[in-house]
């Protein structure tokens, strides 16, 4: 599909250049607290679909953003990103030893250097954006910082997380899993696509818009997600149950089943590209990022 | 001493002001994620001598700065320390039970809650900063963002941190200690003091002038801690090391001896007010705080 492959090297493409800008921000110096920065760049280099990044250099496109200024503020949302998965593989969050085939950051250093690494990279992601390389108008980089640390805190990711660890000892249902996938995935994706049109000083009609896109999106991203989960493990292990199922929580689709949850994917997906009407086709890899979550396989 | 009674009040008056802010900006709303903003407030309410904010208080009645502004740029740098003390308190970190007497945060609620709450403070201080209630140019706030992320990242707080573990293994000298010591607890004690100037839009010299008079406080502070750490233990204990000396950790006690520790802190008391000789009598009360420092005995 010609379509598919179009997304796919403009995913590689701006994953690369995400990868450079993430490089040049944890630029090693010769200070003393190298282990730090060596965690820093361990668990951020080398790797990642950049699907966030790539958010705010497409939504920046729309407004022509300059691309170093859409860059850094996708390198600022990824490092928030890789900060969560840091501490969320913690002993005391999920205990994980393994992240994309690597070890994670307390395996391959020790714990200690993970909670201060996720420190750093949270609080780096701030100074990214506060920095004027990002953008010459303070006001915007102002309203980056609000946006990303309202996406990323208490009333956010954080916020989401908080929920995710409540619920292992209870049963959440329909509406409950969807305020807990808005905030814990969904807020970021939503400052994704929020961020070019701060960048583009977009009108609050057109920010609506793209926020509106960005929720059904992440929410679509989240179902996707709960789908691989068991059907990967259909085809790879015979076992109709993934490790959602075992660890005993509730997902879209043990809440909607295989087949309901697909149709309400799709439909999210259809809603989500109904929010682009009024862009023109440079909001095309946007629509084509939308169909991309729901039919990629893994 | 009347002029230590004046600053006790100042100080006291500060503490309930600032008390008043971080009350303010870490409001619970109706949301699931009660546990958390619980561990938030927990933490970060009901004591402390707010020295921190202090400082962005007097620094900013230099140059007739709005008390809001102060107050808010004062709490979201508060809400740093407060995050910072609760990551350093995790079983992999120090490993505390107690903290000014209460359980730690991982003991009063579980080790995944402290680990979220400190994230959750930490990004709270950059969305009080960003907030256009801080200060009405957005000049100053990006200022205030990047100023505080530099000073609580890793080349600052983050990075004093981990120099401070690995020094566990090592033995540091004099010059290694100060620069941990610039790190680790001058680096807030920093943007406290340069805060009022960024708030004021003061002279690139003026800033410098109250950046000196941080460093050199912050210094003294920390060599008048170490001071405590051993003469605390004489009076109270009669033994002559404290903890630090137990830990087997180089202080500037065990680098410079009683005497020789406490003629540096007086040296660096004088040299911090001289950096203040182009004030008039509104930096009286920062002048007080460099004698304080090396007189108090809690």
């Amino acid at each position: 599909m010609t379509e598919m492959a179009d997304l796919n090297a403009a995913l590689s493409a701006a994953a690369a250049k995400v990868e450079a800008t993430l490089d040049e921000v944890l630029a090693i110096d010769g200070a003393p607290e190298t282990l730090i920065y060596e965690a820093m760049r361990y668990t951020t280099l080398g790797g990642g679909k950049r699907l966030r990044p790539f958010l705010v250099l497409q939504s920046s496109r729309l407004f022509d953003v300059a691309e170093t200024s859409a860059l850094r503020a996708g390198a600022a949302l990824e490092l928030i990103h890789c900060y969560s998965l840091v501490h969320d593989d913690l002993p005391a969050m999920d205990d994980d030893d393994l992240r994309r085939g690597k070890p994670t950051v307390h395996k391959q250093f020790d714990e200690a250097t993970a909670i201060l690494a996720g420190d750093g990279l949270l609080t780096l992601a701030f100074e990214v954006l506060a920095d004027d390389r990002t953008h010459t108008d303070a006001d915007v980089r102002a309203k980056l910082v609000l946006g990303l640390a309202q996406a990323s805190g208490v009333r956010g990711m954080v916020g989401g997380q908080m929920i995710d660890l409540q619920a292992e000892s209870r049963t959440l249902n329909l509406e409950e899993i969807t305020q807990l996938q808005r905030l814990k995935t969904g807020a970021l994706i939503r400052f994704g696509c929020e961020a070019g049109a701060i960048l583009g000083n977009a009108s609050d009609q057109t920010r609506a818009a793209l926020i509106n896109y960005a929720q059904d999106l992440g929410l679509a991203f989240q179902i996707a997600d709960d789908l691989l989960d068991v059907e990967g493990s259909v085809e790879e292990t015979g076992k109709a149950v993934g490790k959602d199922a075992d660890a005993g929580k509730e997902t879209f689709v043990s809440l909607l089943g295989v087949d309901g949850a697909r149709q309400r994917a799709n439909e999210l997906v259809d809603q989500a590209v109904s929010h682009l009407a009024g862009f023109d086709e440079r909001a095309d890899l946007l629509r084509l990022t939308a169909r991309f979550v729901v039919d990629r396989n893994h």
